[in-house]
């Protein structure tokens, strides 16, 4: 131990814990749900009271609010630099072997999507705001590559079913190797990108015809 | 009221009775999942105790399986004959505007789909268990197309990919629709199917080159 880091130390161990309450709620809500998951187990779980975790977090809300950044986070530091047009879509599966390594987040992600389906449900708007970002996302990459001529001619409803369709795809596989880890979920949704991606492209651009 | 209606009463009761828990089950376990939904908050909603519901129904996970036979049921007698080959995916189309009719239940089934990822989770097998079927029923009826010519050629492990690619699209489309009800569910899949139906049907029989 050196001087500056027993300086630091209480500092230090306020980030720490900080985290440690973030990735025990990211367990405890992937496992039972953002409802059923309780603070009071995740404060059991990091071995603090209940009120101990509410002076890092303002609420369970926020807490959550928090998961989710971290994750996201951690899996854009992973895919690297952000891409834009039709490379935005090949990237989906560089970010589909990230969360391929990251179940924990996925089960938490997908346990949150379906539960919020709710409307009383207290992270619903969270969640919708969560899909929306994503979906404006998808439609203006593709929205570019249409304008840029790389893909085909497509009107702003055709570009906003096929971006819904990739995340619905995302999603879904997802389901089924969450229930099932012999899914080839990699395999299944790189074919399905690539083929996508065939059919988007500008004609003139497509490698069969 | 009638003779023969005043001496079936109790049994009419009886079915009556345990229709209704089915009923308030399904809403239920679709509003809170089923590991929070509890069977003291269904018997409150009926009006009954607990342990009334115990007379109708062996366990949770027995009350569990009769609610989603009861929609299975129901389903069925809505869409009529069931159709093999690749008519059996046109049908999908009436299956979906079956569960937008049915919101609870599409409720039910996805949170119960993303709640049993968790290994531990009581319905993780009966989950499990159904999305085999599914499975296994979309594949024979692709495999049959293809042995009938209707479809273009497919290994057996392309006919897998293909058929989970459909059971994906269907649940990831749910979820948006669930999440945002001005999503065009129905409009979303039909046109999905539509075009996979293209793709599948073998060169001579498309109606496009």
């Amino acid at each position: 131990m050196n001087e500056p880091a027993t300086v630091r130390g209480p500092y230090r161990n306020g980030i720490e814990r900080r985290a440690e309450i973030i990735a025990k709620a990211s367990e405890v809500f992937g496992t039972y749900g953002y409802v059923a998951g309780s603070l009071r187990q995740i404060a059991t779980e990091v071995g603090i009271t209940p009120a101990a975790i509410t002076r890092h977090f303002d609420s369970k809300e926020d807490l959550l609010a928090e998961v989710i950044r971290a994750w996201t986070t951690k899996s854009s530091q992973a895919l690297g630099p952000s891409a834009t047009g039709l490379t935005h879509f090949e990237r989906l599966i560089k970010l589909m072997e990230f969360n391929h390594a990251h179940r924990g987040f996925l089960e938490l992600f997908l346990t949150l999507s379906t539960e919020a389906s709710n409307p009383d449900h207290p992270a619903r708007r969270f969640i919708t705001e969560r899909y929306e970002q994503t979906l404006t996302n998808f439609m203006s990459n593709l929205g570019l590559a249409v304008r840029s001529g790389a893909a085909k001619a497509m009107t702003p409803s055709e570009i906003e079913a096929e971006s819904r369709e990739v995340i619905a795809m995302m999603d879904g596989l997802e389901i089924q190797w969450l229930l099932n880890p012999e899914v080839d979920l990699l395999g299944l949704f790189a074919s399905y990108i690539r083929r996508t991606l065939e059919r988007w492209r500008a004609p003139a651009l497509r490698s069969t015809p």
